[in-house]
């Protein structure tokens, strides 16, 4: 029996964490909040992120990190981007030595511009063969509700990935695939959320479904471009991490980045729309790194660039749109 | 001042003739039907299949394809897929010896599971420098309404394409982007209705934007497997007319194929859902010449089978997702 601990009560941290259980890993989930920790070891779910849903009895959680990672083969990391490495510095010495650290987060560190792999490898001070990447369409609520999805495990040592895919594939339910491209993989999930906000930007306008499939397809010309010059393989873009992740993120009305974007399409100010959000929306805050990483390395990324503009620098979504429509005709595949 | 024909008033055909006019070009538009030629004529648009658009006043109408053709540069086929071999053949004559024939059409012909610009090269008897093939996210009636979109033009001679090209680039509204591979191009237009099915298939069962975008995505590794199998550049499938289209024929409502498959997922049974149909859907009859294109040349494509298996078999929905989710795992990227 496989011992994995998943750092991280959020939707997508206990959702993972069922799957894993489920398989027939033994599974701990750590939490900050003593009274989360509390009513999922009396069997309550997780009444914050995923009312109604209840966990496998196997489950259990604790707010003590040395607990969670006593034995641990696994450490599924599933905190906010943005905290990664504070916490991370602290659990850092109950980590077993051979444990392999598992990413399910998807953002760019601000002000670093590193992704959460690098903080990773940065911070516990391990080889890159001991971290893994999990990333793809996974809409946690409806994985939680038991619908079927598919995921990308990515790992440049391929042993490891194998291993991770068997501790978290059950058939027919979450079927994990494959990769060995770490920063491909990480980059899909990180960069969608900037083009998720050029979508809303348009539905809000009340564009269709050609605009819409032309910027998902358009942004991952540039989600790619960026990656090539990054050294990711460019085909891990067309996979489940890459357009997968970007279809989902781009089209489901609950997608919180599309959402933000819609509103400011509507015509909200930046301060109205913020006002209204409850919860981080991560591409605004990682729009400009991203663009930063593309400026550092001479990539054109033309949606990403009039998002930046929308959301930071007061461009209405109309001029984006013009700027977009009357750039230069160019053939389909440049820069990659 | 170019003069192009374009053969068929169906909803793009028309929308494809007005942006050519509003470039500048000189365009005649044949129709078959000479009251829906005189209605375009007189000013009234095209009633039929595009009502309430205004046309642009320089796009003449006729029945004669001899006056279409007097002249003409390019000569732009929408008909029917399957109706294509018969009309071509009875045009074939007037066709100037220097025109490009351009094919808006997205099927493989039943029987011969040949592409429409092999069907046009073999009747028409033209080179493939005068092929050229125009795909992508272009859902009529939104481009009528003048929403942006954006699309490939392609064709083996890099000039053919950029003249093309120049021939529909209206910018902010219309925005073509070059690309040689004809064989991707067109069979991204072609396979992408059988995955529309699957999706729709999903969606009629209650599944969420997580297993759209994994049949998404898979559905494109099944399209790139056996385009390249067929001699096309992979990285097409990630481009508009590859990824683009999918997306578009996937998730909007309106999609035909999708709302054929959705019918299905409900639980209707085939002869009811086509009882329920009014116009033709490509994906019900090329799924299984798609199919038939694959064993050919070796190819796995899961998710084709399974449409084929429910929509031609009798094979329930559940037991499709079942057969999908419960293969054995694999890297992503497999068979390209």
């Amino acid at each position: 029996m496989t011992r994995i601990a998943v750092f991280g009560t959020g939707s997508w941290g206990t959702t993972f964490a069922m799957i894993l259980a489920e398989v027939g890993n033994q599974v701990t989930l750590w939490g900050r909040r003593p009274e989360l920790v509390q009513a999922i070891n009396d069997g309550k779910g997780n009444p914050d992120y995923l009312p109604g849903i209840e966990l496998p009895r196997g489950l259990r959680a604790t707010t003590s990190p040395a607990e969670a990672l006593d034995g641990a083969e696994f450490v599924v990391l599933a905190v906010p981007s943005q905290t990664l490495r504070g916490n991370l510095a602290a659990w850092r010495e109950h980590i077993p030595e051979r444990a392999v650290l598992v990413s399910l987060m998807k953002g760019i560190e601000v002000g670093t511009t590193k992704r959460m792999s690098e903080v990773i490898r940065e911070v516990a001070g391990v080889p890159e063969a001991r971290v893994a990447v999990v990333s793809g369409p996974n809409l946690a609520p409806e994985i939680a509700q038991r619908q079927p999805a598919a995921t990308v495990v990515a790992c440049t040592d391929e042993g490891v990935a194998n291993r991770l895919q068997q501790a978290c594939h059950l058939p027919p339910w979450f079927r994990p695939y494959t990769n060995l491209d770490v920063v491909g993989v990480e980059l899909g999930g990180a960069v969608k959320n900037v083009i998720a906000l050029a979508v809303g930007v348009a539905v809000g306008m009340g564009m269709g479904d050609n605009v819409s499939a032309m910027l998902i397809t358009r942004g991952l010309a540039e989600i790619s471009r960026l990656g090539t010059a990054l050294g990711a393989d460019p085909h891990t873009f067309s996979g489940l991490a890459g357009m997968g992740d970007l279809v989902a993120s781009c089209t489901s009305p609950l997608a919180r980045n599309r959402t933000f974007g819609e509103n400011l399409g509507r015509g909200m100010t930046l301060a109205e729309v913020t006002a209204a959000t409850r919860q981080t929306v991560e591409g605004v805050k990682s729009c400009e790194s991203v663009l930063e990483l593309a400026r550092k390395h001479d990539v054109e990324m033309p949606i990403t660039e009039v998002v930046v503009g929308v959301v930071h620098d007061g461009m209405s979504p109309k001029e984006a749109g013009m700027l977009l429509m009357s750039r230069t005709p160019k053939p389909e595949r440049y820069g990659v």
